[in-house]
């Protein structure tokens, strides 16, 4: 693409070309390459985290071969969502990567650039049965290079747990809230904290929750004003918006 | 009914009906009678507050008949939904009642036998819209004689709040919680209480409350064991069965 | 924090730090450790039920070591959702369990301190599909010290069957009415009864029953008043809910 | 169409079109044409009941033209939906005419023919805000001749009502069985009876009856066997529905 | 029950017990023992068909004695939604068991009383993947001596199957047509016929259909008036609706 | 955006600016502009029916305006969803437009073209309640210059009616089938034609159509193959996607 | 049926039958055989593609047999949904069958007639997961003759590369356009393109995707008009409904 | 309870009280008015936008009566969802009062302190129906201090208008994306930019849509990484969750 353009201004620059002729051409080269150039050129400048694999309903055959594209061209990845089998293949063939089957992630971590990523993460979830979600979450924070606070185990049920751990809230920059059943820690967690809050619903629950449609509607019914929420079971989601907000810096594009 | 079992029995007693013959025809008596007069018997011994006017859907004409058919049987009546019409006829014939337009109740009191009800319930409502179905359950608890503790405004987003109206709390028998949108307050309030606890979700909220199905599902699903839920809006129904806990007394059939 | 507490106070005492300067301090001090002891303290008090270990979703590992901890804190334990690995591992480590695969709990019983709980529930039941819901609750109920009348495979299309056993029902101080497909058992149980109804609506039936939706609305929408609901299959719930209706006794805070 | 099938077969006939080109013309006849002939035949034969007003979305002037129209053909008509717009014009134009308010119908009664429809058809409804949609059916019913047994107000949290009525419904060929809220009375009846049971869900209720799903879900799930489920609200289908068991009769096609 | 009351009734008429104390004896039986005895007795004289196994959630060893049980009684059974492991239980045990593994039924035929039912039930069915639900209606049908006429593959896509098949739905006196994906053979079918028309939902399709959520929504909206609807998948529910319909005959209570 | 590229062209040309400068102001130059362009090229050479005004939500004064600036630039315009007040500030202000209240649009008709639109849509509709929908369907073909047949109240409980109108079908290129209730007449359609089959549920019905989901569901799952659906009630949409269809031609774009 | 009607036709030409006796009688012939013949007409004529074998819920033999079936009548067939049992079956019987494990599918070319359908069908998809239903299109497509354009993973999260394939869309006839998730993908292309663009919701995704919910009720509400949307996951569907589209010829019946 | 605390540490002082004492006092003093106290304090200190009027369901005298209160206390106020009742009489009160009809907003603007909020936001919409709930977020983000770009619209259809804005995407700080529809609009933004995006459905839309679900759906399912969203219409909501993130500053507690 850029080859062409320079030819067809060299054209123009020796005369070969008028100026109405090159307008004309300009006019119909397919811009979308040069869309596809500025975005790939940004990828380029925030890479390190910027590919992650989402293994869920690909094959361990996919898995690894995308796995490799990435170590060689980064020297790391991170893939979510893995199973046992994917999990298996990844660690034979990069024996410096590693599983954690909570958050069911394999993450090879690549050296990270000075002048990174600046900012921590709480992590807050309310049950037991809701910490593959949030270590999901904390898995791809941390490979991001984010510091992170993980604060489990504190439903609403039990306030004095959530309160005990107020310090540790206060002391991030982003609130990343995981809940099932009745959803309703991340209104308490926004009652008592100015940050931002990502609520995450699970599907953690049975009967009435609807595979975690219950938490979901809570957490957009929110009585606490600012609370925002992705898709049920979503801890990667959560933490790329976390990483967002934390990418925000004065001067940066 | 009982008229016709006695002369039937005289009738064997005299021997102008054989034995053989009664087991028959008392076979046949339709039994439903029986069980109506024993059932109604029920009622009149638990009158002054088992008969309640739902006023919805109902004509003002159709209310005011049933208010002034329970007024002469009673002395007193409550309905409960009423609209202004309702509220104007209904005052207009009986000087003595009195509307609540926040709680939608026209109430007659009766003089209550000695001996009645014993216990407190408090009604515990999360922000001010929910008051309406708030004020329903406290006009019921009321009118039948219960002693009520109105705690308002403390949703979960403002704890302190909540937690500053522990006492009064503590000194309950019975809690109500009612809340709209996200309906968190009956997990934090039964992960704070021993008592029973009725939840009642209000239709207050928009978009993705779904009105009222996001609160009411989340109280299904509360992470606080114990809590029980009624339809939304239906601070009557939770009276009730808030009443249904108080009239259980040692040597009460 | 007691301590910490204390060595403030004795400084005050001892003149090494001013009245205002406590009041700073003690302003500061994290409440909701104070709030935490005092939970902590209800809990020990109530103890001998309070911690039912819910194994579904639980490793083996994980319910073994949780029933262990609170066999040598409490001399006993219950486990409800237990599968058969779990009462395999359960029953072996702990010899005087009980597996009931019906209600698929493990239960260790504790001795009970005199003076515990007085009352009786009745636990009625619709179809034998309904059985393991409804005995989920028996067990927990029995485990907890309250005494147990089930009632079972009264559904409402052969009136005669619940008919003929209300006399079970009228002894009961709290009723928890289980029922799948329709779910109308709780408004006639209610309708011929006075006491608390906690209807569990449970997830046996087909098609447009919807894993329960149908008997949930059903009870939701009873005619019949004073019915409170629990979530779906949620035996162990209406336990929970009719203990805390056991538990009200004047003088108890 | 008749005339086109005479002149081919004179044709025919005559000598002028052979067989198989006779055969051929027929063959690409539309044969909707002869369908349509005869189901019309159907129709006539039928006349009495197979024209019935659907007066809802339909202004004044459309039912009014419609009305007529049967009037001319049949001596009558039934008008059901109409609002108090539809009822005036209709009684203005059909002096005989009757407007029924609560069943929302205008029925002019034609002269019926002898030898018409036998059987008794019993319309049970739970409470009185159900009543217009069982009048509706009762309507409906006794314009077509039906014997029809209206037992209103038999809901199931008061059996003794229901079973009271007992005899009413021994003697229908057919039930309708109308109720909203948990619409749970068409189990309970079917229970108790041999005949056939037509379930209406109404729209009466709030909250979680979301519009009458919650009744019609309940209808659909009853586990009394052999009750079939209208739509929501239809008390003119629920009626049809029992006209085509009570036209079943030896010899009739 | 007759005898307790025997023998009271003889106290009563040898003077040993007032009037006055029988009736209020009297008064206080059970009168759910009557209505039980009385419906037992109606079961009695139904027998033949009225006990009919759900083998669906139970186990092989439930099902072979509750059939045995009946076969003890009358002389024969039917289970429907039988499993493999079902089937040879009980086909081993009752070697002139018939097992349909389509319909998924097992039947073992009792001779039937002379007298029985009269009448034609056509069943019809749109797509070969509905056929289980439509031979398990069938399979009822047979078993309780119905005439069934079969009718499959005649979906609306493919009207002139339909069309075919006319002849063969006339002769029915009730009509059942099962139906999966968009559901709307029984309105067509509906449309053609002057029968009862009992419409079964099959959860054939994907998608949107939603378990055949599509398919039920359609037949409860038919536009062809008197189609009433049951269960999805509920080809037992519909044959027994049928019957019902069949057994309609003058002078039978 | 055009003199842009010109100066900067310019500037090349006459070595003010290099070619490689011109490579990396041209990289940066808004894509979109570009794009921009080109389609709002294509649009003029389709003018004439692409802006179509949806009244419904805007103001009489927006609506208005609208239509003023398209009458200017165009000659005509077409307004949808037009409310009476829409109609009367229309038709006021542009004497030749047309108002049809039926289909709830007012139209300004321009001179068309020569060599446009070659096709023929039938609108085919089941009930007369389906018109409004159908008709809304019929005004934005006509507009456009297809020709259009409608076939209304041909709805399956009445097959006669459709199989009458079959040679209308046949004609046509597209078929547009309008149906609300059990949504059964795409299938129907589709079954018996070879065109493009569009259906286009309705919101006609009560109870559990559910505002048009029952038919909407209906379609979706048709058994039928190649039926495609739109939204509720948009017989704008389908009609659009009519008009995709027939702009389909040898050597068009 | 011609036997009949030429009989009837020869006793009308001999005089032993009169016109209007001729007429009466074609009046009661079934017209449905006529309907039956045209149609299975219409079916031998467009013969090649009309039947597709929907293997799923079909047995390995049922499978077999039809294939069996239409390679006799036809030369090839084509099966969609087959599993790999019902693959392996296939192909063993018919060597020269292909299985496409991606599609689901397996397909004997038939020879294809001269003068066959013209067109090519671009078809679109947004990510690597919505590759099994696009290319279950894609075969469905090349097996009735259309050319195919495949344009994969162009996700509206990175519209570059969907500006990048703009070319390979403009070039096809229609577009067939597959997501998941949000189903976003439609909107744009249609806002791109001029052709009739057919949307296949898939249900890849999790949680609040809700099967493929998400996408559908997204594409159902597009905003660029025109697009029209087939059940979720459903490949044949939509390439049926291109093809359709592709038939359209003048001259064409 | 600062004087409680106080005069309790006096007493310890004065030796009064003893240490063992005041640590049981203190243990028991209500900890919540501590928290309560320490959250007003915050309040205090955020003042300026932390009060903001939520007017729907609230009475012209309640919002007025709040926000005189407001203006009193901090100069200022802003009223969501105000009614022209609403408006006129804030208006009155408050001649410097703004009313801003389409955001439904009145605001008194405070005195803003010095160093307060830096950053802008950008606020994009997809159509002119939209607007509203746009400019809602508008004018809260106005409110407090924020600078705010809008960018209306952009809907996907018509992607040239979108990324010819997208310079203004560019230098904001935040972005919020506000669509009916289909709600692909924020999927879209956020694979062209860097920034944190969240979403807003809104209600706008018809049929399907289902008052917003189905624009919810899929933002929820966005295959853009890092898309949080707010409840249907909650222009308010997302406003604060943008105010939250640009509240954070390093130093920030």
């Amino acid at each position: 693409m850029i080859d062409k353009l320079a030819s067809l201004l060299a054209e123009v620059a020796r005369g070969s070309v008028s100026v109405e002729q090159a307008v004309e051409r300009l006019r119909h080269l397919p811009f979308e390459d040069v869309g596809f150039a500025q975005i790939d050129h940004h990828r380029v400048l925030r890479r390190g985290r910027s590919e992650i694999i989402f293994a869920s309903h690909k094959t361990v055959e996919q898995v690894t071969t995308i796995a490799a594209r990435l170590a060689d061209a980064t020297g790391g990845f991170l893939a979510t969502r893995v199973t046992p089998e994917h999990a298996a293949a990844l660690t034979e063939r990069f024996p410096g990567a590693h599983w954690n089957p909570l958050a069911r992630t394999v993450a090879l971590e690549a050296e990270r650039p000075a002048g990174g990523l600046e900012g921590r993460v709480a992590v807050v979830s309310a049950g037991t049965s809701d910490l593959p979600v949030a270590e999901e979450a904390v898995a791809v924070l941390h490979w991001a290079g984010a510091e992170v606070a993980s604060v489990a185990d504190v439903g609403v049920a039990g306030l004095h747990r959530l309160l005990a751990a107020r310090e540790r809230l206060d002391g991030a920059d982003v609130l990343i809230v995981v809940a099932g059943m009745e959803g309703a820690l991340p209104s308490v967690v926004a009652g008592l904290a100015h940050q931002p809050v990502i609520a995450v619903p699970t599907s953690v629950g049975y009967g009435a929750s609807f595979g975690g449609l219950a938490a979901l509607l809570a957490m957009l019914n929110s009585c606490a004003d600012g609370v925002t929420v992705v898709n049920i079971d979503n801890g990667f989601g959560a933490a790329m918006a976390a990483l967002r907000i934390l990418d925000r810096r004065p001067g940066r594009p």
